[in-house]
């Protein structure tokens, strides 16, 4: 009686897109920034906008990136020209909701946080939001075609250096 | 000699209330109460209560909904006539543990954190603990038959307004 | 065209893994110390170091336990002789990265974040970070030969008394 209608595409989708977002974290934890880069396509868009913004139709993001010309760009500033004091993140993302999977593309969507440790200072709350990705398959394994991070506090502590 | 035992079954069931849980997380960020409304069966049980209380075998909840019309009155109220300051929630949810699965009702538990953003402020802890439920298959899907949240803190920041 | 390649095996290790890092966070919510014990073979390695540590290769640990026994040791000394102010514990972990398996042994890496909540007091975050895992297949399940928990903040609100 039991619904077995599952098909293993579907686990295969869904084990792929974990996978990509528990990777994602983990590189971007690390400070790999070279990385980072490296998991999206060439024609891309990678964007930090307030749930505010975004809800009411708002352009305004607090980071827009729209090829992975601009990723490499602000991965090269973020390690030689940016002043900035550093800090550590840690991200913890939940299960990802697959919204569509046509073969070619996902569109996916996560909840995540991350977490901020300054040198000396205890963990605290840095950004909480929502991942909208559209997601494309390469070989075994995915690239991103975009991500939007849509997050809840239009406060960000300080000035945002390091992706999201 | 790996161990292949794993049914499809249980990978199933897996996804299922992983699934299930990521839904149900988004649309209460969203604050869509009407939808939250229908992932419960008619005859339901939703309840907030403390770990202390909860552990003790008290029966005093921070909100008890016993019925599906209850669950609607509720999200009636908070649309329509509770006078509360707004504020955003983010749910991140861990990976549930499937208790028992005798194909019709399944027994899970998993960890929650939940955030929350008033407007101009930052993100910050509102409520972490554990979903104890009962999920009904219908169809492809669940819905739930109950759901205790048992948290952690006795001290709710300010009053709870939204579900958890 | 959808890419199937992906070996049932390949999840069945990842159902592993995630299971039981939702198994162990909920063992050490619940305070049961005796269970996390068991959760490890007898030539094991447990060890909590922070980052900067970690990172620096140096050997500086918060708590490090070498054998079953010295787990063993510690439960006891939670239980019955450590003088400390109880709190409660609140796992959220994120979805584990599978670095190797090789029939017999898993390497894999999560990252976690764990609550605290005092007595009358709100949740607020005590540690965030990553496990370093070595697990070995047991039968049906898995037990933990090496988990090192590297941790963000140097600076751990007051002592750490209870396994992260």
């Amino acid at each position: 009686m039991r619904p077995q209608a599952l098909p293993l595409s579907v686990l295969e989708a869904q084990y792929r897109v974990d996978q990509f977002n528990a990777a994602y974290g983990d590189i971007l934890d690390r400070g790999d920034y070279a990385a980072w880069v490296e998991l999206f396509i060439e024609e891309c868009l990678y964007k930090v906008i307030p749930r505010e913004n975004h809800d009411a139709g708002l352009p305004l993001a607090t980071m827009a990136l729209e090829s992975q010309g601009m990723l490499k760009d602000r991965a090269y500033g973020i390690v030689n020209t940016l002043f900035h004091a550093p800090y550590y993140q840690r991200h913890v993302i939940g299960v990802a909701q697959i919204l569509n999977d046509n073969g070619i593309e996902i569109r996916a969507t996560a909840n995540y946080s991350v977490f901020r440790t300054k040198p000396g200072s205890v963990s605290e709350i840095y950004n909480v939001g929502r991942y909208l990705d559209i997601f494309i398959r390469e070989g075994e394994g995915l690239k991103l075609k975009e991500r939007v991070c849509v997050f809840d506090s239009e406060m960000i502590l300080n000035s945002m250096i390091y992706p999201i």
